[in-house]
């Protein structure tokens, strides 16, 4: 475990470290850090007493925090949290289930491009097995989460929601998703957008595609059906294909 | 290594089966294939004689393979190519050397956007170690460009091509990419792009950004400096994002 969690730490950025109110020893001014975020901190930023870094505070001000004390084992950090975070970008994003390592990378994409929410729902095309995964777990969610905002610099986690039957999400869930947004589904069979400025709901299917009910059912809720030209694009590119071009 | 083509095969899609000279037993007519792409068909597509699947010949057309034998080992199918594939977005990218994961990633990202040529560079922020990955081989470029071909239902394979130095990339050769198109670089230190009609270069950094001597070289040769907002993108994601928002 311990080894994961340095793993973690090589191959990805935390171009701000998010902190918690647990972190605090002194409220929103002192903070005591172990494991993942000082690890990251001694190892990769390579850091010692006297740097400052970029922190912010989970659903609040991004700032610095001035390290006080760097051991093996602890970060001690004055912070002064000065700015707001970027704003998010006015679009929810709905993402069929897909392959748990590909599911990882999709919602940390989601997340560091700014999105309000992110609903993760069954199809047709999705293979089973997939709504079995730890992945999928609150805590891995979280995980995930986290260090999407890290990279992003923002500390505003997203709703996350989970929906392993496609007819309530589409009947129960999406029209309340919609008040307000134009809803917008990504399929092969689809024209070209014509894009307002409405807030967005985004709707991506699996590798496979959706079924010919389906996208009736998104219809029937008011969604329109857009393609993305000739080319199929794996999930993961098409996420933030998409989200580049409607946000 | 048998192994490791059965995990290819499982996790991509292999929407087109992309032919060469060398499988035709019959000049345009018939393939007999072996290996990985066999594999493919047998285990993922679950095919069986008479089924068709999309076809298309290295930098030709595309059309059908109608299979008229599957055994363990070898597939044949009848081949009828009609129509061209889609046409490249007339975008050139470069892209700072990466992690090797990463990299192949992003130059299977960039082939199925349908690129007209990547060119990998050599930037401060590199980390040296990446030129050393055999990643970077001839073959092991060959195989993501056809596994991103493979996705996009494309048959043209895009140039690849593989700078070490920067100085003698900046000077030599991007003036030469950039005749008739508008040059971009991605940077944090960028303003919003006045976008054009024309064709475009599009440059992207190390995860550590350019240094600002960099940055003059690009400006020097008549690239300008865009930024992509406050979020910290990776590289995978920017690829794909800019890719969308610029072609």
């Amino acid at each position: 475990m311990e080894r994961a969690v340095i793993v973690i730490a090589l191959f990805h950025l935390m171009n701000l470290i998010l902190l918690f109110p647990s972190d605090f020893t002194i409220p929103w001014r002192k903070v005591l850090l172990t494991g993942r975020r000082q690890a990251h901190v001694l190892e990769i930023h390579r850091a010692s007493a006297g740097d400052a870094l970029v922190v912010g505070v989970e659903n609040g001000k991004v700032g610095q925090g001035r390290i006080t004390r760097l051991t093996r084992d602890e970060l001690e950090m004055d912070v002064v949290l000065e700015v707001d975070p970027p704003a998010k970008v006015p679009v929810v994003l709905c993402v069929a289930m897909m392959r748990p390592i590909v599911f990882k990378r999709v919602l940390q994409t989601a997340v560091t491009m700014g999105v309000e929410a992110v609903h993760v729902f069954h199809s047709k095309q999705v293979e089973k097995s997939f709504w079995q995964s730890t992945a999928l777990k609150v805590d891995e969610v979280r995980e995930q989460i986290i260090l999407g905002l890290e990279q992003a610099k923002d500390t505003v986690l997203p709703e996350v929601r989970i929906h392993k039957r496609f007819k309530p999400f589409v009947e129960d869930v999406l029209p309340d998703l919609l008040e307000g947004r134009q809803g917008v589904v990504a399929d092969p069979s689809g024209g070209a957008l014509k894009v307002t400025a409405k807030p967005k709901v985004l709707i991506i299917g699996p590798e496979g595609g959706f079924i010919p009910y389906e996208l009736e059912r998104f219809q029937s809720v008011g969604c329109e059906v857009i393609g993305l030209g000739p080319r199929i694009l794996k999930v993961e590119t098409a996420v933030s294909a998409l989200l580049s071009r409607f946000s």
